[in-house]
């Protein structure tokens, strides 16, 4: 496999666990089977369709490769089918989100630098591929986003969107690259949803009282 | 009426009966008049916007051209002055919203497919100009979405913006092609809307045990 | 200071304000340190980004130019630091907000005016630009946005953008137009939010019946 080949392989198998984290959540919410093939698609397509028109790339990879549609469809009919297995996985939302984190978040930094010569655009936008289509998951579903929860969360699509880009900026080899910053992504935060790591809070009683009239 | 004069009369009553449609949610909310204003330019012009950047159309359509933000404030006075006819008809937003959609997936199809020569994008981005707007509207309401609940929405779209693309890719006549497509639509919408027709789901109760924690 | 250098500092406080306004929201809701400094970013830049999309600017200026996530991060750090003198202030979240619409519908209207030549669209995206960051937050943190609230808040953005796009359009001197732009969204802001001045609402008892069923 050539380089750009690597990177479309990794976009396609975080379209697939993406959408299956969608679809496990639409399904959990008791959506029919057209809106969780739709809540797929938008989770595992959300996040490059913001990075692609943040780099001026029209029309956006998810809508203009049938793939990333097929894929989403797949993902979606597996979790339909094969709901049994997957609920063997305990949590499988939390898993397959944070898997999809790392690789959007390599894939899409690396997209962003072959558009837009700027290491921290190219940082930022690989943090934001990562973050958007869950965050846009949890708007359409009406809570508030994973994100804003107390684990460590966009910092760890942050840590491998920066190992990405400092790798390719020092011309290190895409056989390895790749992998280590999708694994530091991907250990970073599953451990810290296993050991419930956080990173530090700052409300105190007294900000009740300063809370603006709604 | 020549092609193009046909499309941009189906984009202005579209953005008339999404702008009611609107209104209505908004006045119910009890909105004051500048926000139903804004609300109902929200949702008419919402889905137009996402297809214009997804094309690498800027400024979008309802930005540049006045007549949306026109059209979108009367329709906001006639539902302020003329309520008591309104609420006659049953479930106005439901009704006005099914129409909008049928004509902004028919005029958004067209549109993508001038700007881009892929029947894919078309029909993906025809949906979406026909759900954005509503989806826009429900999120800034803070409700999970139409699209989201039982009755089939976002097929319907799917079906009107696809038998406008495959009418423009057989060249058959533009004098019927897509007032088909909006009945098709509409009809599709209403009917699923009237006799309660669902997509299957597909939650069952040991669902609730695997839910992730909040 | 020329010009340029006026509208980028306006830029930069609207953004410092801005992120202020996030950071405090944030804090209250108890989110950790990286959450913060996310939401402070997002607030800060998110209309911005939506302004610079739809004129065709890419990448965005909240993306490209370090300074804004910089200052963005500086307005958390104080937040969290700095948080009992922020609390003597009454209601900082609202006062913040209200001086942020000012500096952003100017800035914003301005930089839309360089590069659409339409004195509408010039000032639809001011605006957009003041209002969009504050829209998100809402969004994010799952409540009906300000915006949709009882005061006077779009209507103030779209006060000063017009003024400011006059003034452009009669070639008044830079030197006091921004200002004065700023004074009145901001004054405006500020009254209807002290003396409870509201739009006229129009909702009625017999609403309630003609709610479309969930």
């Amino acid at each position: 496999m050539n380089e750009q080949q690597i990177f479309t392989v990794l976009d396609l198998v975080g379209t697939f666990v993406f959408a299956l984290s969608g679809a496990v959540a639409a399904k959990q919410r008791n959506l029919d089977l057209f809106g969780i093939v739709t809540i797929a698609f938008t989770v595992a397509c959300g996040g490059g369709v913001i990075r692609d028109l943040c780099i001026g790339v029209t029309p956006p990879a998810g809508l203009s490769n049938w793939l990333y549609l097929l894929v989403s469809a797949v993902a979606a009919l597996v979790v339909i089918g094969a709901h049994s297995t997957l609920m063997r996985l305990k949590h499988p939302v939390l898993l397959f989100d944070a898997l999809g984190l790392g690789l959007f978040a390599v894939a899409g930094a690396h997209k962003a630098l072959l558009h837009v010569n700027s290491a921290e655009v190219a940082i930022l936008l690989g943090m934001i591929t990562g973050i958007g289509g869950g965050v846009m998951r949890d708007v359409l579903l009406n809570r508030v986003p994973l994100i804003l929860q107390r684990e460590i969360y966009a910092l760890a699509a942050l840590v491998g969107a920066t190992f990405q880009v400092v790798g390719e900026r020092m011309n290190w080899s895409m056989l390895w690259v790749p992998w280590v910053a999708i694994a530091l992504c991907y250990g970073l935060r599953y451990l810290s949803l296993h050991y419930h790591w956080n990173l530090p809070t700052f409300a105190v009683a007294e900000d009740d009282e300063s809370t603006p009239p709604k």
